[in-house]
């Protein structure tokens, strides 16, 4: 399957065809030499739209305008998208300025409002500020390429830019799949702290289309910890807006394999990225369990561990202290038999039987110094397996977010 | 009910009467300066007892024998503790050790094994170094005043001792009840990385201790957090040996609602030190949310607020960032109604009807600068109040816990 999926050079979500984009710096953001703040993603034509939001009691009126939206209907043509201001926890104000972006970018791109989407993301409790939108929006032009531009302007923390397309063969026609992605703190499963925007050039059956978004965000997006810290603010946008004239993909027939293989490649890159990018992170950490009694469990256990501070401290510290593994896999309460468990660090076995074996302790420090650190646990109960991924916790994290707005 | 409970000078386990401990110092921690390592909690007579032990799917053998030993029967005479090593994840050898450990006591202290438990705290994966503990046991002086040792020797990463007793009047008898702990990393609810050890003189019926020490686990230990963490060996073990000779306290009375008052009260005691204790940390985080729906929603959201790396990075840096407490109360997913929610820094209103408000900056910053940060969060919708325990996020975490064991 993973062969018939071809990587694009330098791909974006303008990859597929009949998608474009563009940004502007409008001073949401303190200012810096190329810096953007204010993006939009355009179809030429409507596109069918899936999505995924935030679970948190406190969502940004960003979120639940175009979580209404996407209700009313799925064709969707433009996402208009901020960053430096999450517009949440500011009152009434914040849905009507909502609205206004809404009606700001439908106008200028000529499109009608209920065709446009709106996301933010930044700090909380401070209103948007409007003057510099209105004076700002129809300054975006969007370009073919207007990808590139677009992933600079919704990056908040981040230090890596999140960006890939893919091509598959769909009953003899080339379909693209690309999607960016922005997030490096306040991350964490259901959602967190993260805007993706995921584009295709399929025709695409709408149920499927929504269903293929949500397994592919599930073991994806859903599947990345930072900090444990779930934003107000996340959406994960899908647009398919059939350009590339394939036959409908429908559920259960072998392009839809193929299709939801291919945007669960691009989706599970950008959520690897956004692990690897993690406030003040040295290291990706990859973290694996296997033969859980259920993939549920599995998931739980392998987030656990991905999550756990004290697992985040050792890889840090290049520290085998596997014992912090166990605790974090049993944190969880999932059902297991200890003498069953294996750990593995990088392929290195260092736990027989929930009990450390002889193994040769230099070769695992080495391990744990490399950029990706692979951490496996095979519990052998059943056939649930998962793949988390995070990063290690180290003293710029703390640096970093003790002085984020002051 | 406060006043009715009478906090004793240099208060610690063994005030009660009939109690008594020590402690030695076996090898089991690094050599230093009064260090201790190895310790028994001793009663004249044998104590009715209740227990409360972590959830963690991998259990120290410790625990699971404790445990064994209370599902048996509940009079007891002794706890055997040991720090430095956690006899966990050691395969069978764990079983064996610590069944042996409780023979050594209870040899030494001339009692029958079935009345001796046992804890262990330190690091996980390594065995019990049974002949530093058989070397050392019978050294073991028991003495009235031995709960400052016995804190002293259950301690690891420490820097806090934490005791506390005190006294009600119990129809005219004067009746103690006295604690200790220890708990400053891998600490979440549920009864994380935590060892504490209560003592009362109190005659009291079996059923009602159970539940009161359950009551006061649940709003003490079981609200403090530190780095979400989840220990393999948390116990909590308070032991009634009547020695006081009151009148028997049993459930439904006035004499059992100041029991449970004074047990709760030195709970929530040796639960905030914890907290004060935190590893690297600098400050205590006192969460407080009023106004739930239910006790369980309070609970959940006071817990989320004082666990969160955003808000503990921002407490650290005296970063009035109260867009962080509302991302993390609304992360639990508790129903609220954001235009009723207030909150409060050390009772500086910052935010009414879910937006800021107004407020002098430099008065919050300064509050945050205090040992004791007091964040409350009114939500307004029913009368579930709950407060939780955790400290700031600080550098010194990360490099205490990068490097642990090596």
């Amino acid at each position: 399957m993973a062969s018939d999926i071809q990587v694009l050079d330098n791909g974006t979500v303008t990859s597929p065809q009949g998608f474009k984009a563009g940004a502007v710096y409008s001073g949401l953001k303190t200012p810096g030499p190329g810096k953007l703040d204010l993006g939009i993603l355009f179809s030429d034509t409507p596109a069918r739209t899936a999505a995924t939001f935030s679970q948190n009691s406190i969502l940004s009126p960003s979120v639940t305008t175009s979580r209404g939206s996407l209700n009313v209907g799925r064709n969707k043509r433009a996402v208009i998208i901020n960053s430096g201001n999450a517009n949440c926890a500011v009152g009434e104000p914040g849905f009507k300025d909502a609205r206004e972006v809404v009606s700001l970018a439908a106008n200028h791109i000529g499109v009608d409002t209920s065709e446009v989407l709106v996301c933010s993301t930044g700090v909380i409790g401070v209103e948007l500020p409007m003057g510099l939108i209105r004076a700002h929006v129809d300054k975006i032009e969007l370009s073919d390429d207007g990808g590139h531009d677009l992933v600079n302007a919704i990056i908040t923390t981040d230090s890596l830019l999140k960006e890939k397309a893919v091509a598959i063969d769909v009953g003899g026609t080339t379909v693209t799949i690309g999607g960016i992605s922005k997030g490096s703190g306040m991350i964490h499963p259901n959602m967190a702290t993260m805007l993706a925007f995921m584009s295709t050039d399929a025709v695409v059956e709408q149920e499927f289309l929504s269903a293929t978004l949500q397994e592919a965000v599930d073991i994806s997006f859903n599947l990345v910890t930072v900090d444990t810290d779930q934003s107000t603010n996340d959406t994960c946008i899908l647009m398919a807006n059939g350009v590339a004239g394939n036959a409908e993909i429908t559920a259960g027939t072998p392009e839809a394999e193929l299709f939801a293989a291919a945007v669960t490649d691009v989706a599970i890159h950008l959520a690897r990225e956004m692990a690897r990018d993690g406030e003040g992170a040295t290291k990706l950490i990859d973290s694996t369990v296997t033969g859980a009694y259920t993939v549920e469990d599995a998931r739980m256990a392998a987030r656990s561990i991905a999550a756990s501070p004290l697992v985040k401290t050792a890889v840090y510290g290049r520290d085998p202290n596997w014992g912090r593994i166990l605790m974090a896999l049993g944190k969880t309460s999932i059902p297991l038999d200890e003498s069953k468990i294996q750990v593995f660090i990088n392929d290195i076995q260092i736990v027989e039987g929930g009990a450390a074996i002889p193994y040769h302790v230099e070769s695992v420090v080495q391990a744990l110094g490399r950029s990706e650190v692979y951490l496996r646990v095979a519990l052998n109960v059943g056939d649930g397996d998962a793949t988390a991924w995070g990063c290690d916790l180290t003293e710029e994290y703390v640096v970093f977010n003790s002085a984020y707005t002051t």
